[in-house]
Parts: C-alpha cells; sequence; structure tokens
C-alpha cells in the first residue's frame, strides 16, 4: 500500500441552536463523580464581570481562568496556566474552552499538556502528542475560526508561530449557540468570518485535498456569500464556519496564512486581522479577493496599511523568514518546488503592500 | 429551559479514498489485544467467494457471517445472528458490516445487541439501548443508504419496520472506498442512491429540521443532481450520501418512506426500490420528483407497477396501518394533526398508484 490514508477525526458531540449553552451544567455534571472532582473553564477575558456562564454550571472547587487574549497564545503562557491547574494535586474532569479561536487553542492546548510531559513548544507540529488528554468541551463566541472542529491549536513559540496538530487537540463536546455571538464588535466579527472564508480558499485551491473537504469548503463558501452578501444570520455563520473548520481539517491552509503568520509574529497582529490584511493583496493567487473587497465594501471595513513603507530591511526579512517557516501551507499552494515560485523576493514584495 | 436540544452524534473516524479499505487489517489488529481476541464480519452474501476482504486483515479466529440481504434485516434474524457470536463464549474485539444498508444495519444491530439483554425487537424505537456496544466499524459498498453515517439500524418485526435509534447504533469507525462500489448492477445502485436523494427532500422539506442539517441535505442534493445528471463520480458519490446520512440522523424523513415501509412490509419489496415507486407518486408534496423522473430517464430505470389494481382491500389496509405507524416522519412532514391531513384514503389513494 503506497498511498497514505489519513483517519480523519470528527468531533464527536454537538449541540446546535441559540441557548444550548444551558446544557454546560448537565455535560460537566456527568463528568463529575467522586467528591475533589473540578473543571476547568478557560474564558475570553472579554467576559471578565459578564457573568455568561450558566447558572449552576460551575462549582466553587472549579478553577476559572480568564484567558488573556490580547495578544495570540504562546507556548510560555500554555505552560504557565498548565502549571496552575497541577497546583490543584489532581486532574481536572474536565476542560471548557468559552471564547474566539485563541480562547479555544488555549483550553485545547492545556488538556493536551496536562498529560503529556516537557512544554508545549516541543509539541508545536504534527502528530507529537502521544497520551490522551483531558476530556474537553468547546464553546465558540465568535464565528469563523473553526477552532471548534480542527485538530489544531495556534501556538506562537519563541520563533514560530505552528500549531498542536494531533488528534488529541479535537474537543469531545462542542456547543454552538448563536446567542453567543450577539455582543461580538462588529471589526472582530468581520476579520474572523473572513478567516473561514480565506481558509476555504485556500483549502478549494490547494494541492491536499479531498472529495469531503471539497464538498464542505464549497457548501461554507456559499454560505458565508449569503450571508455576508444577502442576509446576515449569526446560527448560519457558526455552521458555515463549522463547515469550513471541518474542511480545513481535511486539507491545509495555503498562501495567506503563512504571510499573516509572519505580520502576527513580527506586528504583534491579531489572526483575524492580520489574515484579512494579507489576503487583500492576495487577488493575483485566489479571485474569491474581489467577493472578499466586496463584503469589506458592505460592512464599511476600511483594512489599514500594517506595514510600515519605510520598515528595516531586518525586519522585512524575519517576516518573510517567519511566512517561509510554513513549509506544508505553502507546498500546498505551489507544490514541492514552492521555494522557486514563491521567492523570499516575491514575498517581500506582498509584505511590503500590506 | 423549555427547548429541547439534542446533543448529535458524529461518526468519529474515518478514511475517505480509492484503496483505502485496505486499511482495515491494522485497524482490527489495534483491537486484538490477547489470544483468543476476535473479530465479527458481516459481509453481504453478495460477495461470497469474491475475495474481498483485504489479505490478512482476517484471523483464523474470526468469524464470518454472509449476511443474507435478499429480505430486509428481520428482528429475528439479528436475535439469531447475536446468539451465533454468544456461541464463541467471549466478546468479540470489533464487528465490522460490509456492504449495503441492510448488511451495515445488521452488524450496527448485532453490535448492541451482544451487550445489550432481551430480544432485538425491544429496542425498535428512540434512545431504549442502554450498555454501550462492541465498537463497530461501517464499510458501504454501494451509496446512498446513509446507514454509515446515521444512528439509526432499521429492522422489521413482526408488524412494524422501525429502526435502533440510538448513539450507540453509531459506528466508531467507517471506511469510504470507492472501489468497492464499481461492481454494483445500475438498477440497484440508482435505486440506492435515489434512497438518499429522497430523504434529503424529506429533510429538506420537514418541520423536524436544523441550519446543520439544511446545509448538508441541500449540498448533498446538489451532489447528486451534478453526479446523475452530469458526470458520474462514485467518490463524490460516497461524500454526497455521507452528507445525506448526516443531515437525515439530525432531523427525519417524511411522506415517503413510510409509504415504502408500507410497501416493504407487505410485498417484501427492497428498501432501495420501494423508495423509488413511492417517491415517483409524490410530485404533489416533493417538487424535486420532477428531477428524480428525470434521472430515472437518463438512466432508463423503468419502474414497474408494484400495487395490483385489483389488490384486496385487506391487504392495502395494511400497508396504509404499517404506513401510519410512522408517527415521527408524517409528524415532521405534516405536523402533530397529520392523521387529518394525510389520511388513510389518501394514503390508500396514493397506494393505489404505486
Amino acid at each position: 500500500m503506497d498511498k497514505i490514508f489519513k483517519n480523519s477525526k470528527l468531533v464527536p458531540y454537538y449541540y446546535l441552536g441559540r441557548g444550548a449553552f444551558a446544557n454546560l451544567g448537565m455535560l460537566l455534571n456527568a463528568k463529575r463523580k467522586t467528591q475533589g472532582d473540578f473543571v476547568v473553564v478557560v474564558i475570553d477575558h472579554y467576559f471578565s464581570g459578564k457573568h455568561i456562564l450558566p447558572e449552576g454550571s460551575i462549582h466553587a472547587d472549579d478553577l476559572v481562568i480568564y484567558a488573556d487574549t490580547s495578544e495570540e497564545p504562546k507556548t510560555t503562557y500554555i505552560d504557565a496556566l498548565t502549571d496552575q491547574v497541577k497546583t490543584k494535586n489532581r486532574m481536572p474532569v474536565a476542560i471548557v474552552g468559552i471564547g474566539g479561536g485563541s480562547t479555544l487553542d488555549v483550553a485545547k492546548a492545556i488538556s493536551v499538556m496536562l498529560t503529556n510531559p516537557g512544554k508545549a513548544e516541543q509539541y508545536q507540529g504534527w502528530d507529537l502528542v502521544k497520551h490522551a488528554p483531558v476530556y474537553k468541551i468547546g464553546v465558540p463566541t465568535i464565528a469563523g475560526t473553526g477552532a471548534e472542529f480542527t485538530r489544531t491549536a495556534v501556538l506562537t513559540g519563541k520563533d514560530k508561530k505552528l500549531g498542536i496538530n494531533s488528534d488529541y487537540s479535537v474537543f469531545d463536546q462542542v456547543i454552538l449557540d448563536a446567542d453567543l455571538l450577539e455582543t461580538v464588535p462588529k471589526e472582530q466579527f468581520i476579520y474572523t468570518a473572513m478567516d473561514c472564508f480565506v481558509h476555504n480558499c485556500e483549502s478549494l485551491l490547494g494541492r491536499i485535498n479531498d472529495t469531503m473537504t471539497i464538498a464542505l469548503a464549497e457548501k461554507s463558501t456559499q454560505m458565508m456569500k449569503e450571508i455576508f452578501l444577502g442576509e446576515m444570520d449569526l446560527e448560519k455563520l457558526l455552521v458555515a464556519s463549522s463547515l469550513g473548520g471541518l474542511a480545513v481539517a481535511n486539507s491545509s491552509v495555503g498562501i495567506c496564512h503563512p504571510l499573516s503568520y509572519g505580520l502576527s509574529i513580527e506586528l504583534g497582529l491579531h489572526h483575524g486581522f492580520a489574515i484579512c490584511v494579507a489576503f487583500n493583496q492576495l487577488e493575483e493567487y485566489y479571485p474569491e479577493v474581489a467577493t472578499f473587497k466586496k463584503i469589506l465594501e458592505k460592512y464599511e471595513i476600511h483594512l489599514p496599511k500594517v506595514v510600515s513603507d519605510d520598515i528595516a530591511e531586518e525586519q522585512l526579512e524575519r517576516m518573510a523568514v517567519a511566512t517561509m517557516l510554513n513549509e506544508k501551507p505553502l507546498s500546498n499552494a505551489f507544490g514541492d518546488d514552492w521555494e522557486n515560485i514563491f521567492t523570499k523576493e516575491k514575498i517581500k514584495s506582498l509584505l511590503r503592500k500590506m
């Protein structure tokens, strides 16, 4: 057997519907078996003081962590939070991530790091996790990252932004409740939704692909267009994001994500925003950039230029190098010979426009 | 919390690709831990003597059952096969179903009945299974039933055709390999594919529905049209069937399936064929019957009339009663008041045309 087949992992359970978040307590109670059993809740610091947790779902012994998502999650942050959980001297029976892609990725990474030795940076890559993680529930409060359905927890290390890609990163349970999306500020809402639109384009035009991926990415893209050029529907957006997440989980991102990582790591930009800034300059590769521009126009989003015209050559070099570290997405887009096609000079010229 | 939310179960792992069936041995070896561990393979009798099992995947101790699918699986057949497995005096470490919807349903039902007391007919209904089943793998050799992704194992009892509907009926692993579809005879191929086309229509026009179901059923239908009115693509058909299975698992069938059950139980018709005969007369309810007729025409399928013009009133009565036993699908189609809308007289008049 020469052909390599991937055993694709799906989230085994999901709730869908406005109000479905109310089931959290029931799900957690099913895991609380003996005295001292506790739950770790990782929730975006944006919700601090906002009392969004369903009444009675969290007990006195539980550990609620308000995740600082002002920056993308760093591997050192995961290590610190994992150590904090370990001070309880027993394993939690569940970890709940409530928030955007960063918060969900933090929850995923902690669930893995609690049962695997060493530091988070050792697990950045593909299928490096050896031991089964703590049971985890994902509750997205913004749509578009796909983090609720993917097998990656994207982390920023010392010199690379790279996910912990593992079946063990996949949530055991997801709750899709559009009520939680109601308060997201417009800019963040659009940037994040466009993350999904972009990774659909990258999946569809990449080499790493299969019939399922194509079907899901096509449907997700169609729904995105209906939502953003037609009528807004938050639940439909959550579903479109889920389908996009499922699609990209079995394919790969392409040209835009590596460039956005270069921007993010050097300029500290948030993922969704960096994705939009990068995608906006990629019309020569992705025809759907035209649709993307229409959406930005409709929602009156004006993307600023983030790379200064007089950027230092050393900084540009670092951004290009960070981009080129993403070999898998770039070979997905260009083939094994990608370095000869998507040269450092080409990357720099694109970055200068961003 | 007044609203009822369903925790939707997905198949946690699937392989997709021509040749992927070769992974069967590896999957089973991962389950064989101690001496005496054995596997039950339920395979459609159509494959008897055809040597389709990947080399080395089945060991001498394994139990290979060639399932008789000349009739729809009966609850008594499940009980007999379960007893046969039990003569091995230990639980199998895995059950593999290889075949069409009937064979997959037999494998699902045995996996449940091995760990739950009593007879299969006691579990026909919704969420009646109490104990976790034996690990199971589903390998469809025909596309359209959706059985590989649904939570039902449809069985014919003494007086009703009704599934064991349970999260415990869901396969733990599915292998989607279009190579296995190459030898299906044309009529059976079309009838089965149309089963998916029909349950998509029933899902989309029913009341039990959600945003995910709609998205998946829409995409499945679109793919079906591309495949059957455009270019045949067996792998795409397998994916369309999977998406349709996922959709109907979270919604319900509608008018056509109950009528087909009435036909099947009284006339012994195979499911896919009965579905086609019934759907062909339902244009007043489903506009897509027009598309269906176009597909039959393109593939030169001539549906015979199966209900005799001089059918005995008692037999027609039994068919109508069997149809009306399916309250959930009929209330999905017509609402709680379905009996006043879809009367026995109306049902009989439709059956007479079939």
